[in-house]
């Protein structure tokens, strides 16, 4: 459900610990939603769009709407994982962030997820994706970074 | 999406902290996962039903397939809430946890969340659910415990 | 390391689940601490002293400086357990959080751990533990709440 | 308190993120831990030394006796920080893994910490340190890895 064709825009790469898995030493499924936030507020940071300067500088901020994931393989304790972010789907007033997790050894796609975002005004009334905002998440999904 | 009639199974009232939150004080994403998989997990162990010895007593066990989350209303630092857990829809070889999270002080509907599982052989093949399982689905999904 | 014989200021129940442990089904020794910081929160925050207020409202503030854990007994997968929150030393610009991890089932001390705050001026230089501070402090020591 | 010369054997470099971080943009006290135990496992891991097999393959384990934890100057969000795994102390039944969190902009020491570990029987008994772990400890504090 969550496909798309974008460029990676930044990736870390993770060796699964306790903390991941579960007795089973299987992936605990709650453990990927901490490194995608990670890696979207360092996507935002190195663009210079501080999320806690949004509102002031620009007028307006995001909001989480959703979030979703599959499991689509077993991910298993020290297993070495890279999570890719990219540019999803772009609406009116709210865009995706996509994710996918690649285990390294042998590029299988062990999950991917989403996490739609909705642009607000400072008093966090929805607003459509203001034109500076959709100038860059075009460039990004198209061309990335 | 998540929509359920079904009686509440089990509930935990949690008084949101900083770890919860952002430095807006708005709830961060990531945090209602882990306050599901406990609940479900503690669920699942007051019916005696280790999910760590599925397998090896029943012949089969259940893996997540999918998750999901929606935020609805702005949820902050302080905030206490009531994570409720539900039936949801039950498929063939698959069934679902269903989540709502309500502010206690008004009653708000702040998120609702599901978790997607499917059962499966102990080499983890997927299975069609099994009788017993069925069984214990139907009533939670109907009379609840 | 850690003793005190003050009362118990709020405590917390909780079952352990799958994050809270490692493949050994044994604690995962990060686990307290994120419950630690939430019973303090709360605590605050029941009496009054919300810490996003407190530099502006009394003009002072506390950050933490140091925290311990031992690790007494095993503690594992789906234990219960009550983290008891006490004062702990009281000194000149510094005071101690302790705490008491108890597995219900058996009443045995599973772990204690402390954390070191110290009271701070808001620019965050180190100051004297204001008199306000000091008399509360004193009360929960000795009387509780 | 946690001082050592000894040379790093692995580090990671994180930036401190939303969930890291508390309503102030200081760092949450809790979140240094879960890095600490990513970085000892996959040491552990790279050494061939999978802390799920150790029993099983040499008579012995370890278990985490204690953790403390200094915080020596604010780190706040979007801090770049490397944390650094070195040898501590090494007694007769057990011995320390050492960490040093440094921010990379201006090499400041934010926070030091330490676990300590004591070495197990199979069931769990102590016992002296093993002569094998030993010579490994021994190395891994004075030549690295």
């Amino acid at each position: 459900m969550i496909e798309t064709d974008a460029p990676v825009l930044l990736s870390h790469t993770i060796r699964l610990g306790y903390a991941d898995t579960d007795p089973a030493g299987i992936l605990y499924y709650a453990a990927w939603f901490p490194m995608m936030e990670r890696l979207t507020s360092e996507f935002f940071y190195l663009q210079g769009l501080r999320q806690d300067t949004l509102a002031e500088r620009f007028g307006w901020w995001t909001v989480s709407r959703s979030t979703t994931c599959e499991y689509l393989a077993a991910a298993r304790l020290f297993d070495q994982i890279r999570v890719e972010l990219r540019i999803g789907r772009i609406g009116d007033s709210s865009f995706q962030f996509a994710f996918r997790m690649v285990r390294t050894d042998d590029d299988v796609l062990v999950a991917r997820s989403s996490n739609t975002l909705v642009t607000v005004s400072p008093d966090q009334s929805r607003i459509e994706i203001p034109a500076d905002l959709r100038a860059l998440l075009t460039a990004w999904a198209t061309e990335g970074t």
